[in-house]
This record gives C-alpha cells, structure tokens and sequence, in this order.
C-alpha cells in the first residue's frame, strides 16, 4: 500500500456527520437543502433519448466549454481553450494541483481556515505544503499582508476560497488589489487558484480574482449555485497553457466528465440559470444574522456561502464539543479543528436548514455552552 | 508546471481519431454504437424528481455497492465494503494504482500489448512501470510463464486487461491457473489488477481472476456492456482492507461519483441487465472473423472485447500508415504502437461499425497493404 494514502487520515467532518440521527438538527451539511430546477434535467434526458451517453472529448464538450468561458468572461479566458470541465470542484482542484505543482521543488501556500481536501491533495502527490491563518481577531477577514508575508521562496500557488469555507468571509477589493500587488512583485511566478465555489452566493461586492491577475485559475461548479452537488459537474477556467497540462490529468484520472451531467450543465447556461437560487440565499442571509444576534454567542458575519461560524468559550475544544453536542444535544455542527488549527475554538454551522431548526440549534448549542 | 505533466505525451488514439472526416470509415471508436436501454435512465429521473441530486457516501450508494459486490459474488468480496464505485474503469483504476503502490519502492508491471493509460498513470505518480510484452508468434496469448519470469523484486503490482483491449485475447483456465501458482510463489506480496471491463464481451469460457486469487482486484463498469461510456460509472472489487484505501484516494479526487450515474448503476443491477447487449456481440464476432478471413490479411481471433487486430506488412509503420490510411483511404484505424512496442506492425480495427462498413474498411487496408 502507498504510505501516503495510509498516513492521512479519514475526514473529521464525516467522523462528526456519521453521528447524525433521524431526530438531529443537522447544521453538518455542506450542501443546499434546495431542490434542483428540473428542466435542467428534462434537457439531459432529452439528448439521451436521441443520442445515448457516449464519451465527450477530454476536456468536456467544445460548445459547453465555451458556455463557460463566455458565461464568466474573464479577460484573456473567454474562449472553450480557456475552460476544462471537470467531476465536480473537487476534481478540478485535484488536476490544477497536479499539472501545477512539482513535487520535487514547489510549494503549496493554502489560506486558513480551509476546506481540508487541498491540502490532502498535495500531501498525496508529495507536494510540500504550508498554511496561512488568518486573524481571530479581525473575525478571519481575507488580510492580503498575511498572504504575502507568507510567500516563500518556492511557494508556485496559492489556493484561497473565496466566499470561504468554512468562515463565510469574502476578500474585499482593496485587499484583492493589494494581493496582487505582492504577486506581481513576484513577477507572476505564483499561480493563484481562487475556489468561488460560493461565487453565487455572496452578499456583498463580489471579487473575481480572474479579472485582476493573469495567473489566476477559477475553479467552480454547478453544485451549490444549482443544487446539483450528486451531479459532480465543476470546471476550471484559467490560461490556455495550463488548461492544456490539466486537461492531461483529467484526461488520465476520468477520460471525460459524465455526459449526461454536461448536458444538464449546457441547459444551466442555456437558460441563464446559473443565478437561479441565489436569491432564496440573499434572502436568509440577515434572518441568519438576526438569529446568532439573539443567541448570543459570538459569530461571523458571513459575507457568503451558507454557514455561520459561532465561538465556543476558551478551553473547549471544538472536536470534543462537536462530538458531545451530537450525542447528548442531537445537534450536528463541524468542529473548526477540521478546517486548521487556526480554528480550534469554532463550530460551522450550515443555514440550508430550516430557519426554526436552525434557531433551535444555536439555543442549544448557546446552552451547552453555558453548561460547559 | 509539473515536469511529470508536461513530458508526458497526448494520446495517440486521440491523434489519428481525430483524423476523421463525416465521409471517413472509422474502425478506431473504443465505444459501443448501440444506444442504451433508456429505462435505466427513467428510473434514474424519477429518483431525481423526488430526492434531487445530492452527495453520495464517498464510497457510492451503500445499495448500489452491495448490489455489485453480489452480482458478481466473488468469494471473499460478497459485500458493500468491498466495493468503491468510481468515476468509470479509469478513476478506478487510477484510485487502485495510488492506493496500492509506494512510489518510492515499488513497480508495476503492464502485460502488453495494452491500453495505455495504466502506465502514464503510474508514470504521473513516480511509480516506476515495467511492461512484459506476450508473444507475437503465439498471437499475443497471454501467457502466465511470461508474466511470472517477468515479476521482479520490486513488483508489487500486475495490471492485466482480459478479454484484451486492443488484442481481444482473454487469459485461459489454464494459463490464469498457472499465473495464479507464480502469483502464491510469491506470498500474496503482488496484487492482481484484473481490468475485466471487457468481461460481458467475452466469446468463450470465462475466467475471473478474482475467484482464484485472493489477492486481486476487478475493475469494471457499465461503459462496454450497456453502451454508457458517457455515462462515468466504474467500480474495483477487492479485498476489504484495499478498498478502504482506494475510498480516501477517491474521496480526494471525486468526493463521491455522479448520484445520477449511480441511480441508472442501481436500475441496471435491479434489473439483472449488466448482460443485456452480450447476445448482440456474441452474434456479431462469426461475422467478424468471417470477414476478417475474406480480407486476406493476417489477423487475431478475438476472445473478447469489440476489437480485431490486422497485421501490416514487414517494415510498414503503424502510426505512418494509420495516419496514411485516414488521408488517403478514408479510414480510421489505431496504429499498435499506441498499445506498446511489441504490437508495431499491427492496427487496431473496432468492429462496432455497422458489417458492410467494417468489410469495405478491410477491404481498403488490404488494397493500400498491397500499394505500400
């Protein structure tokens, strides 16, 4: 067996998830509560009828590849050559990494807190990796001296998530500005990969790093802007010449994307639909603000995405916690530890829920709090 | 960028597939030309209009797992945790390859001639590859005294496609008993990859390396059998304790596979259909070699698969000939260097296209062996 598989270890926020009960209150979820539009469907089902499911070229079909790119219209990116169209976010992620990174002289730089998949990705190919925690005190704002600061002399990428997961912040403009400032001075040696997996979810003004520098690669997907998580449909957009390495890779991992869910993304972008849902989230967004207000824990301001982040009182830890509140409390919230040691301290709370179920996990967690 | 990446060339298939014209005959597809049964995807719409599309367990649907691991019933594996579904036979095997070799210390060895992509997998992750090459004289049998003179020191894996892509040959009792004899020799140190997607096309007495040796590992999928190469749906079947391994590395690349995919998984195994294009093979391989002997060329018996392979004669160049053939007759064909040295001077010719395209293909790649 391969040490490297055999070392990492099994996903705490599925640890946590397993524990949850047909009565819980599950806040654990990392995927909308949405029921998909349909007609998205009814297309796919469509072709089928006519075409059966063959294989696509590697890189996705050319028509829904130029979809994309003429969809997000980033500069320099507009054409099918600019877009690779992946099984989910998640593979996407995994073949920028790869044709990126050399194992032997780079390293990773990754923005905590963080979805901990990045990391493990890089670990596996050998890749030396290194984080960079954001502030507590400034509620884990996206600070861009903090990222440059940590730029070392073989740091080759940069992966950021933003809207995050797992602390809803969003980087503000004047910092985008400033971060890639410090990348220039670097002369565009570092490849900054920007996960807006949340993109269409965000509540304020929204940042697209793919506009402001040229060695920018985005990385998205239809599961959370359409409720498609099942469908594993995501892509990156970047320059030609790493989309040619990277489509190598996913040539090597998939052959191509599910056809099917191709066609089910090309009547997404057909229909202009890729906003569909975001308005039901803007809409939560202040009644979710209005809740962690009145329970009187200390929280995150989510900028976007679907979660809300609520401090634990010092000296509890956040595993230890998470665990208890699933069994004595029914209430499942993922630990921080799970997203850096930056974190420890912190519980993820998803919205999709219910707004009362939500209410009524944060009292309990507020009064398990207290009991602590 | 990576060096492993950029140095790693693009497919020959895809180079001389590409070739083609709407006039062009073409002998190079690696898909079936039936359409699939469409009762499996309606089953899969009704699924999605009550439930959505949402994560699976990493593994794949707890029920789609276990109804594999008893369809196929091999000893020792009759379970859920036996079974990892997989982003089609290629995430499969690519998960198996991570899983199971350690890049700084063991080999993999390739029986030839073979699709390509097992060893540019295995190359991507440092794994050094050996391939051991069947014999031309014996029509590329494969043959177990070969492969067991070739294990070395370091072989901690054997990767063996039966019935073969591109030579159509599969591995007899006989000879799979013997492979499974060296194999013991060993301790059970070597795993067997046996990639049996080929399995529901299969002429003759079939042998599942996975009832003999404990040690092997199957990977299939629905893309041959029920004509849904589009549709991404694989699986490897092994020992539980590598199945646990191959899950994380699947977990890293994919999160889970297509939901959609897996729900048509679970119709096609509700309702026993994994053999329902079998018949439609087995009826067209007599024709096959009956037009094959028309031709005149020297050519392979197919066991199994969809493929027939025709010698060129001495000194001609697959590649040049193949790419020769495309401009100049109209045809497309795979040259056998794509498959590995030994199969220079061969092409791989599909036989999916309708008969009396098949024979005029013949019929121009005799006439242009005689030019040449």
């Amino acid at each position: 067996m391969n040490p490297r598989v055999l070392e990492i270890s099994t996903s705490l926020i599925r640890r946590v998830s397993s524990l949850k009960r047909p009565s819980s209150i599950d806040l654990g979820l990392g995927e909308p509560s949405l029921m998909p539009n349909l007609a998205h469907f009814d297309a796919a089902m469509e072709f089928v009828r006519e075409h059966g499911a063959r294989y696509t070229p590697n890189a996705g079909d050319p028509e829904l590849r130029e979809m994309i790119a003429r969809h997000y219209a980033y500069p320099g990116r507009g054409q099918a050559e600019n877009v690779c169209v992946n099984v989910g976010s998640q593979e996407a992620m995994y073949a920028a990494l790869l044709a990126l990174l050399d194992p032997a002289n780079d390293e990773l730089l990754i923005v905590e807190p963080t979805f901990p998949s990045y990391a493990k990705m890089a670990t596996l190919h050998g890749v030396t990796v290194r984080g960079v925690a954001m502030s507590e005190s400034d509620d884990f704002a996206i600070d861009a001296e903090r990222i440059a600061d940590a730029m070392g002399e073989r740091t080759r990428a940069i992966v950021l998530c933003s809207p995050c997961n797992p602390t809803g912040r969003a980087i503000s403009a004047d910092q985008a500005a400033s971060l890639v400032r410090a990348l220039e001075r670097r002369g565009g040696e570092i490849a900054l990969i920007h996960d807006e997996i949340y993109r269409e979810q965000h509540f304020g003004e929204r940042v697209d790093l793919a506009r402001l520098y040229p060695q920018s690669i985005a990385i998205n997907s239809l599961s959370k802007s359409n409720a498609l998580t099942g469908l594993r449909l995501g892509w990156s957009i970047g320059p030609e010449a790493f989309i040619a390495q990277a489509i190598k890779v996913h040539a090597w991992i998939a052959s191509c994307t599910d056809a099917f869910a191709q066609r089910v993304a090309m009547h997404v972008f057909a229909s202009n639909a890729v906003e569909e849902h975001a308005g039901w989230y803007r809409a939560r967004q202040p009644q979710i603000i209005a809740a962690l207000r009145e329970s009187g824990l200390r929280f995150i301001v989510p900028d976007g995405a679907f979660y809300a982040c609520v401090r634990l009182p010092d000296g509890m830890d956040s595993l230890a916690t998470a665990l208890a509140l699933a069994e004595e409390r029914d209430v499942i919230a993922i630990p921080g530890i799970a997203f850096g040691a930056c974190f420890e301290g912190w519980l993820r709370l998803s919205w999709v829920a219910p707004l009362d179920d939500f209410r009524e996990g944060l009292a309990r967690i507020a009064t398990f709090r207290t009991a602590a």
